[in-house]
């Protein structure tokens, strides 16, 4: 029997390939001889980079770059299985974590150093980019990666603007000069997990939804949108293509416009790129059943989450799939009917959040064993059903059936009579 | 399809009948035709005269009678669907809930108020008793009782001692006379529900076992013991039975031992006789699953407790069981491999007790849930397995085989059972 085992991490806790490897030792503990499959898988978001480097046997990439507030820190990316092929995340360089709450401000926050990351990678060799772009520091429309690889931004007098560009400088680009622009970026397939949908202006643009969670204040907010707006404008002169309003140009305070824009980018959903780099369809051929988890199943996984995914490749191929929370929402049932077939909560019991995570190895064994004994009793009560043949109408006492009925079908299971004494462990 | 749902009550929340009404609704939102047979189970224990009396259609008692330490206070018993059984709980007439804790004397607390009881519903015309004797707050053989149901205890002076019997006053007794027994005793038969296996006196008995939460010091343990000693001495010479080292006799207090010697009772496990009045045995029959439950499932679950003696009647007649814990305890998993074939905790996440015990109903239908899935998910896979055929090596290509694979008749079942056939079973 060909198990898939495709979960996301358990965020601060267990990497996809961790808590794959503990379901898969509570699967076997009731299927000994299962052929269990690993596919470690993320969601674009947090723990991408590890999981994909662990789906490839690639290798983590350490590269020193400029931290959103101007910070030289060191970074790392992955560098998948094959070295054509890197992933990575833009909180690495550009993330929110990176600065201390009382210096958050987008207004002065650039992308830079991610630009820094990417060109490391390119001139490393990859081809192809697949970038995470959740929990950014900035709003500056990754005009600072784009001077990283080497877009000048001129201003009014003609002069290249030299510091690294953040969300409040915006409004000094007159003109943008893509000549120096790294000749790898364009010889490079760059791919960005992406699952918001924001435009890049407006009420629903990067600078209203997200500027707040990044230190802005309200006024920083109306200049942020405005900034994005002019340079926007510029771009659209300049370079002759016109993002603002595609479905994600607003992530990231801007880097999903900009990294169409500058990179010639294009967004995808987290999990599906996820799943081509995981080979997660064709791993599906043949399986019996898929397990799919990640930290927390609610309703919300059914739509764009690693399950989610798993749950697409699965269904393309007819395999029931089992979701395997960390914990369950109240509303987690949403997903059923939506392509998960099954949940379990590895959580057990009442208890603190951090008994849960400190024990949360051996609570998914037992989870992934109480899935598995579950379906079991399933597959004994259909092959029971379909022993014992066509059901009989009571009211038809035919010869035929009521010898059948009469012969056991199979070996009584070991009974306990009554009256039989039984051990009772003393209290 | 039939389903027994048999769970136990969830302590100080639901009653065993809650449980199960909330167990069919959550099967039900998989499982809407299936034709579902609620069993509300109990050990013995708290809750065990609800369970009856739910399961039996029968009413709840009201009786007068006297508390531990001399009070009257009101007890409630059930008199079963026909009128003819009674079950009751020690712990409603004699329990140590009823004694403030400063006030705990085992010394002087008296079970004289479940004779009362006993009485009670002997005049009212129960022909059979079954008693829980967990949770008293006496250490008194049963004397106590005993004068309820019209025992003399004659002391060294020839006269009838007068006042209730408690476990410090037994030394006193130097002639016990049955004369004056309620004939209805004699009558009737009594079952006592009883999962420990203490003797009565010695390191392992009543007083030493069980004395100190009943609120006795060391000094008083001995002054127990060597009393409860000195009682069963005077009842094997004037009752002539010795019922001191049978296993049970040291049970709450000693009430064992005397309901054995008094009352002619029978000591059996609190599940059995459970079992015995809801006829369990016979409602398993023709079942295709059995749901239990409790409040929390752990490894002592499979010994004594409710879903043990659910499993031990599904087990006769090959139907597999499932647990739905409130909770389960970390060591739930032994309960595997002792009758349970499946397990599901109702709690889905790490929580406060009391928001899982707010919302238990709701997490009690969301584990039904989530078990009749993941079991339909089994039946799904056996089905497909089925009818993909038996597996063939590829490397044997023998020609039988092959015209087998060719011109298959019917589906086959899984490969260990090739010759039998298969027929999807309606829900």
């Amino acid at each position: 029997m060909k198990i898939v085992i495709a979960p996301d991490s358990f965020k601060e806790n267990l990497s996809s390939m961790e808590v794959a490897n503990e379901i898969e030792a509570g699967l076997r503990r009731v299927w000994p001889k299962a052929r269990c499959v690993k596919v470690p898988m993320a969601d674009g978001g947090e723990g991408t980079v590890q999981s994909l480097v662990d789906a490839t046997g690639g290798e983590l990439i350490q590269c020193e770059v400029t931290a959103p507030m101007g910070e030289r820190i060191a970074a790392a990316y992955g560098m998948l299985g094959g070295g054509k092929t890197a992933v990575m995340e833009m909180a690495a360089a550009s993330g929110l974590p990176l600065v201390p709450r009382e210096r958050r401000n987008p207004l002065l926050a650039t992308s830079f150093g991610t630009g820094e990351m990417l060109l490391h990678a390119l001139r490393r060799g990859a081809r192809e980019i697949i970038i995470g772009i959740g929990g950014s520091a900035t709003n500056d429309c990754g005009a600072g990666m784009a001077q990283a690889l080497g877009v000048r931004f001129i201003d009014a007098d003609g002069r290249a603007i030299s510091e690294s560009l953040g969300g409040g400088m915006l409004e000094r680009v007159a003109r943008i000069d893509m000549a120096g622009l790294a000749p790898e970026v364009r010889q490079a397939t760059i791919q960005v997990a992406c699952d918001v949908t924001n435009p890049l202006c407006g009420p629903k643009g990067a600078s209203h939804v997200y500027g707040k969670q990044k230190g802005a204040t309200p006024e920083m907010i109306e200049t942020l949108d405005r900034n994005l707006a002019h340079l926007a404008a510029v771009m659209g002169r300049d370079l002759g293509v016109e993002v603002a309003e595609r479905p994600g140009a607003g992530a990231a305070g801007g880097m999903g416009a900009g990294l169409m824009a500058f990179a010639g980018a294009t967004l995808k959903r987290g999990v599906e790129l996820v799943a081509g780099v995981t080979k997660l369809d064709s791993r599906m051929k043949g399986a019996a059943l898929a397990i799919t988890g990640e930290g927390r199943v609610d309703f919300q996984t059914a739509f764009g989450k690693t399950p989610s995914g798993v749950a697409m490749a699965a269904r393309r191929h007819g395999v029931p799939v089992v979701a395997i929370g960390g914990g369950l929402a109240d509303d987690a049932g949403g997903v059923f009917g939506h392509g998960i077939d099954g949940l379990e909560s590895a959580t057990p019991n009442a208890m603190d959040l951090d008994v849960a995570i400190r024990k949360s190895r051996q609570y998914l064994q037992d989870a992934a064993e109480r899935v598995a004994r579950l379906i079991d009793i399933g597959r004994r009560m259909a092959r029971k059903a379909a022993a014992a043949g066509p059901r009989q109408p009571a009211r038809k006492p035919a010869a035929a059936a009521s010898a059948k009925r009469r012969a056991p079908v199979r070996p009584q299971a070991r009974t306990r009579k009554p009256s039989q004494p039984v051990k009772t462990p003393s209290k």
